[in-house]
């Protein structure tokens, strides 16, 4: 997606720690026209990929929220994000897997109610950031808890010089990202299309 | 908002605490149609009580991001969405103000980014309820730190029998919500469209 690029290329910022900031339309504050233009690509993309029948889409709070309504809206089916503190309203059963957060720090729980995903489901998994693959390997586990099917995983920009895409292989499912980061540090931000 | 008041009726679970529980389509899993609809029903409303030429809407993570997205994007603005952990990506001069999750439990901190909140703007603040009140007291109280103009304020669902809307009050904007619970208890569960 060209123009997600181009907003990287020009808005990102590289802090210390290789963490990209992109706070300006992902992370913090959201672009509307540029979030759904990206769940439309996402629904284009992955039916190209050959994906279809895709009955729900899966993430993680909170910065996959925006994209993965944006792409749910464009297939026509609900969203469901994992939580990562359970609220009070969680009752009943519930699917959950580890993950590690870059930006915040240490260890979360990812939940999601087993009324939200159901065994036989095709499940498709949006999220910002392809980077360790960990939080997009949680969101598979809790898929494959649950009985149902992944057929696909999403992301908005992908940092291709970690292993993420690697990890996610095993999967053997598409893995599509809009924008991919061939290069940064406190120079550099080499950002192309996915 | 009919069809939000019907959603309630058919789905809302009233849990003990005073928490109505609305998980399958407002709180973990979304429908994107019903909530790009209440975008627009919000955007539309708003028009209608005169309030005009908004700059922004502001939310606080995590239900807001939601139906404040999707008003946003009616409006062809941006969104910003306050933060309750300062992420690492939150550098330079940040605006934040307390408020009290009652779901989670606690006090949280608001917080928002001065890069993306500035004097003049005219902001609309959208949230998923109004309750107490408190939450959306935190987030004006954010946009008059900024130097900015809060010109409204709306909720997916307003808890009639709480003291919100005259907390509100003072404000001296349009307070709109799409669904109103007149009355809730584990027997009750009176809905009306907003």
């Amino acid at each position: 997606m060209n123009e997600l690029a181009e907003r990287i290329r020009l808005e990102g910022q590289v802090l210390p720690g290789g963490i990209l900031k992109v706070d300006g339309f992902v992370n913090h504050q959201l672009d509307p026209r540029l979030t759904l233009e990206a769940g439309q690509a996402f629904a284009r993309r992955f039916r190209a990929a050959g994906v279809s029948d895709v009955t729900r889409v899966l993430t993680a709070e909170v910065s996959g929220i925006a994209p993965a309504l944006a792409t749910a809206a464009a297939l026509g089916v609900p969203v469901v994000y994992a939580r990562k503190k359970r609220p009070l309203t969680m009752t009943g059963a519930v699917y959950s897997a580890r993950a590690v957060s870059r930006t915040k720090g240490g260890e979360v729980e990812l939940s999601v109610s087993a009324d939200y995903l159901r065994p036989g489901e095709r499940v498709l998994i949006i999220d910002d950031f392809l980077a360790s693959g960990k939080t997009l390997l949680a969101l598979a586990e809790i898929v494959r808890a649950a009985g149902a099917q992944l057929v696909g995983v999403g992301c908005l920009i992908e940092k291709a010089f970690e292993d993420g895409r690697a990890r996610l292989a095993p999967l053997g499912v598409p893995v599509l990202s809009l924008a991919v980061i061939e290069r940064m540090d406190e120079a550099t931000l080499e950002v192309r299309p996915g």
